[in-house]
């Protein structure tokens, strides 16, 4: 019998670490055939070298990978991204041929993939859906969904919602999230000579407290660049040792780069006790997250992975808003003295019990086993959500 | 106060046809600079000279026009299509700026220009979301809904399913279709002389009972041209004149245009009784449709316009499955003698009363009061359809 | 030793009939590993499904294929299909990775497909530079041979253009021009069925005599479809049977064929005597050009086939102006009365003798033997002509 | 009468900085209705925003700007740039419908551009063509000239070369050198506050002799990061002050930058006394070119700027090669002793005499003469050199 074909479009770093259990599973599995396809910002990391090393390391092979980032760091840079990559990654679908396309998350450039993927017939297949946010990521997030045949949910609401958008309920499953399962299997440690080998800045000792401050653009605001001083500020002035994230490649990040990188040599005082650090391996970035005291910003990181970590996290603004969070996250404004109260308080509260509102065993094998055997169709039609909750109660 | 300033992108004749009312409305509102971009086949239709005289005749400028059609007739011109539009409508409205892009219906590349203007955060007001039908169409009209911002949804069952998808009932509207509002408004009557300066074949008498074929691809299925081929059996069987339309130039057009075209000339007894052609002007579209004895096919003027009109239609495969209709539909499967029965059964009944499913007076004027008068937002949230459905009840 | 990747990008179906012999030729080298990729026109073709078995049936691989074509038959489609082709084919290059890329002729999208090629360092081999004539391709031919590494020209006048263009004369070869060649080995015969069998129209008997109508479009002229009907007229005075083939899809095809069509629709009593055909299988059109009384238009194939064939030829407007031909060719202008004139004084003349000054045996072999054993080089140098065309003498 | 609508298509910051005189005069001139294209990295340089302020406060209207960066920094970004940047600028000149299009020196966009703007039938006025050099950049100019209507080149030997390539003289002028004509318009001088306002690393005291950087990526080249690492050596072995121009954005940037960024981060002693500087405004380019001991690298500011300047030039490798240079320049290959030895050998000398060989007063006036003067055409004939060497004797 055929293989099953599964096409996996990876776009981004982040999204390779977190789906490393599930490609793994997947290229394993003997029914199904794997294919890599590479574009987006990932082909651009400075580690990406190390990626295609451990893509290689694994045995998977790169079916296809495309240049298709668009400088300029702008919504117009974003949006000319997106439909370049959908033009390519079509000519990669209708090379290969797949049954069945993976699409991860909420970024812009995978729901451009998943469109053409729809207009080529194929089946697709969403994970992390139904979640509320902020940023256009929520926009995104959704439409995917009313593309995608199956849809592979992280927690209960997500699965109430999806359901609620007209969803067919024998094609959702909530598996729990990938990211944390990485995280929970994870048994990496970090020493001070690894992590002051990456990056530039102020060597950080993490054998004593430490922030970690990752704040990603929100592409629907306009005064990223004035959010992320903010957070500065109120870094300066805790004035504790902190490893801190370049912003991730989406609209606003051009203006928050330059931001950093004037403060980083124009305005040292500031920056003084901040190393600053473009990527890490995931392994590596989870272990950090272990051992930090808080972490501070914008990033999905702090709401799933630090739950199961029992991290205390200072979530600022509207990146996450909506998102179902445990309780070790304290919400603020884009308020200097607020996150410098809320810090305070997650330090003298310090870790957190682990939550499992994110979290089931065998994520990635849950998803795997119906990528493997469930039947495939194209033509969606809207399941009335009054009856399908009849159905699934 | 500076105008706000609203986009109409038009990609596509019939849509220019349905929103014409629409657009000299946001034309001559005093409060509205309408901006005009067109792109898609609107500009490589045998017709397009008449439209641009239409819309200059109307005082409408034209901001920016874009060739992208990219040619083949199949998924992957389609796909590419998609992308290329919304890469060069992403320029355009990175040099017009507008404050409102208006998405109408549910044709493939509304969804990428859409995607693009979302991510260039511009609020997006949709027409026509919330039906349910077959083709790839029911995926792009539910994610275009999902990016949207403003929705003006043409009956009842389409308001009910855009709440559930989680929409925000301030910003959805029932205003009747735009098509009907058109098809109610048309005076003009046909003569014989007039339709059959059209196209090209067999000369119709439409003072005698006629029927109207209209049978668009499917996207989402293979066989096509097989249909197309049942319809034209059942055609050929029940002996009567017709005027038979084009399809229009969705994936699978290659291959049904080439089937029509083979036997136009090479099998000149089945078709001797039809003539072929491309476009109507709208008017006489509509009056066309008011003096024919049965509409067959799959297109949506026969579930929308005929509701109004009355007049019989025979509605074949899953294209317009799902879709809220009158009863002076019937539905048949892809079965040349169940098509021929159905035709034989609309032709004994004869003409229907109106129905008002679609129809509400003033529908663009409703629209208009809004785009002008409503407040615009771009972060979209998550509305739990529970506490939707309360609200609004 | 690893085999010379030699990429043969074929984006016209005329570039692979005149190809076919060395195509054969480089697939059965044994220090040879072909890459066919295709793109542009071909993949559209009524034919390209023979094609694509002829392809099959020869043991050759399709490496990659692309839909680029852009809609519309003018400049603006033309430009930016060139524009599609070359970003595709730049990612093609990308992942087969070839030593060498073969550039045919002097079509628009074999420059763009040229600049990718260069500009990935690829070394370019150009077939047919050198000549002069009409039409953007007079451009496109020059600027291609100042992309190009190697040169294989087909005449001793293009040879001398392409030094004192400042190419290495080492690099330069005449080696006569593959369509002769292909003209020479055809030994196919037509018959009434056979050519009846294809195209729309009038029958037309091949064993009396009869006109071959092949007139293109002159990308730099904006009246082509009034020289078209020119011809149209010349043809209908003359009251001869006629093939008349399709014009390429150049910019001005457009209103080229909707006159065609026009004219075969609507003015039937022109057009009674003439038979209208897409495309032939390069041996048909071969075998035509044999039998036929004599050939009328702008086609390359009237000045280089069809002086090796003796068929006489009238040559109409710019478009092959400036290139080396026989005396089997009279040149006249867009006038009516030149053409009938010129046509009158071919038919009492008859056939001519074959003519050399394209034709050389075994041209694809001695490209196929320089692509293989050639020392390949990416560094262009100007080459002054004095110095080199000394160096040759 | 209808003003001639000249079209000047600028992509990066140096091309502006050459062009502002003739960019002033072009506006100026009453009978010609200059439109201004923006496009490539001009748009993401760090100091585009006073680009944009400077073309405001001349007057100057932007027609359009296309973000068409792709990143990556290799030969398949710098392919699909080009061809990305030629598709948007197609839709610009549909839009702009300009007269004539100027196309300036050699990088590989303006080749992009310079296609479409061929396509669309514009006429295409070259700037710079007939020269030798190195790189990519050779096939690039010489295939520009090739599509090009109007030459304007800047020294007697590239006169002497384009007619040779069969370009027609009575379209062929010499009018020296757009960059040197600025060059010797310059009177601003430069402080140390000014140039250490600028950049990052050693302050530089330019009232002492300092060495002036400037290497940019050989396209054609694989080993660019050794050979810049090369001269790094050479600069570190002289233990003078440096101003160290960052690489230009074409392909081999990304390891070039890469490698400064780890120099400068990891190595700070061999990079101790050097200053990096991404751009100058052109007016204290030129200063700095005025002051600086010797300039070192492959820049044609080396070649060019410098032969009118006086300034000592060592430059190394092949990206200049060919170019005619005056006795200001000492040529060495990669290699760190031999690039010592030419430094010291230009510190003995001290500054040269002027020379003429670039320079001609008013260039940017004549050429403008001609732009609003001479006859239009397009389509273009080669002109045998034979003849044409004759015409001009």
């Amino acid at each position: 019998m055929r293989k099953r074909r599964v096409c996996f479009p990876i776009t981004s770093r982040a999204y390779y670490g977190r789906s490393r259990l599930l490609i793994h599973k997947l290229h394993t599995h003997s029914g199904i055939d794997l294919q890599l396809m590479l574009g987006g910002s990932i082909l651009l990391d400075k580690y990406s070298s190390h990626i295609a090393e451990d893509i290689e390391r694994g045995g998977f092979t790169i079916s296809t990978s495309y240049f298709n980032v668009i400088e300029g760091g702008n919504h117009v840079a974003m949006a000319k991204t997106a439909c370049l990559t959908a033009l390519e990654f079509t000519n990669g679908f209708h090379s290969i041929d797949p049954d069945v396309v993976v699409i991860c998350g909420d970024r812009f450039e995978q729901l451009a993939i998943a469109m053409a993927a729809a207009y080529l017939n194929k089946t697709i297949a969403h994970i992390e859906g139904g979640d509320v946010t902020g940023s256009i990521d929520e926009s995104v997030r959704h439409a995917i969904t009313k593309l995608a045949h199956l849809h592979f949910v992280t927690n209960d609401d997500a699965y109430r919602r999806v359901l609620a958008m007209g969803e067919d309920p024998r094609y959702v499953f909530n598996t729990g999230s990938l990211d944390v399962e990485v995280a929970a299997s994870v048994t990496t440690s970090l020493t001070n000579d690894r992590i002051n080998g990456y990056g530039v800045g102020h060597a950080v000792d993490i054998t004593q407290p430490f922030l970690t401050v990752i704040q990603h653009p929100v592409t629907t605001e306009t005064d990223n660049r004035r959010h992320l001083e903010t957070t500065m500020r109120a870094i300066a002035a805790l004035d504790m040792p902190a490893i801190w994230f370049w912003p991730n490649p989406d609209a606003g990040t051009g203006e928050m780069s330059e931001s950093l990188r004037h403060l980083r040599e124009h305005h040292a005082a500031i920056t003084e006790k901040i190393r600053f650090i473009t990527n890490l391996p995931v392994d590596e970035f989870i272990a950090l997250l272990k051992c930090t005291a808080c972490v501070v910003g914008n990033s999905s990181a702090g709401i799933k992975e630090c739950s199961f970590l029992g991290t205390p996290v200072v979530d600022i603004g509207v990146r996450q808003q909506g998102r179902l969070n445990g309780e070790h996250v304290l919400r603020t404004g884009y308020d200097a003295g607020a996150i410098v109260s809320a810090v305070r308080a997650q330090l003298r509260r310090g870790r957190y019990a682990p939550s499992h509102i994110y979290y089931k065993p065998d994520a990635s094998q849950a998803i795997v086993d119906r990528l493997a055997g469930i039947e495939l169709y194209t033509q969606k039609r809207f399941c009335d959500p009054a009856t399908a909750g009849m159905r699934t109660s």
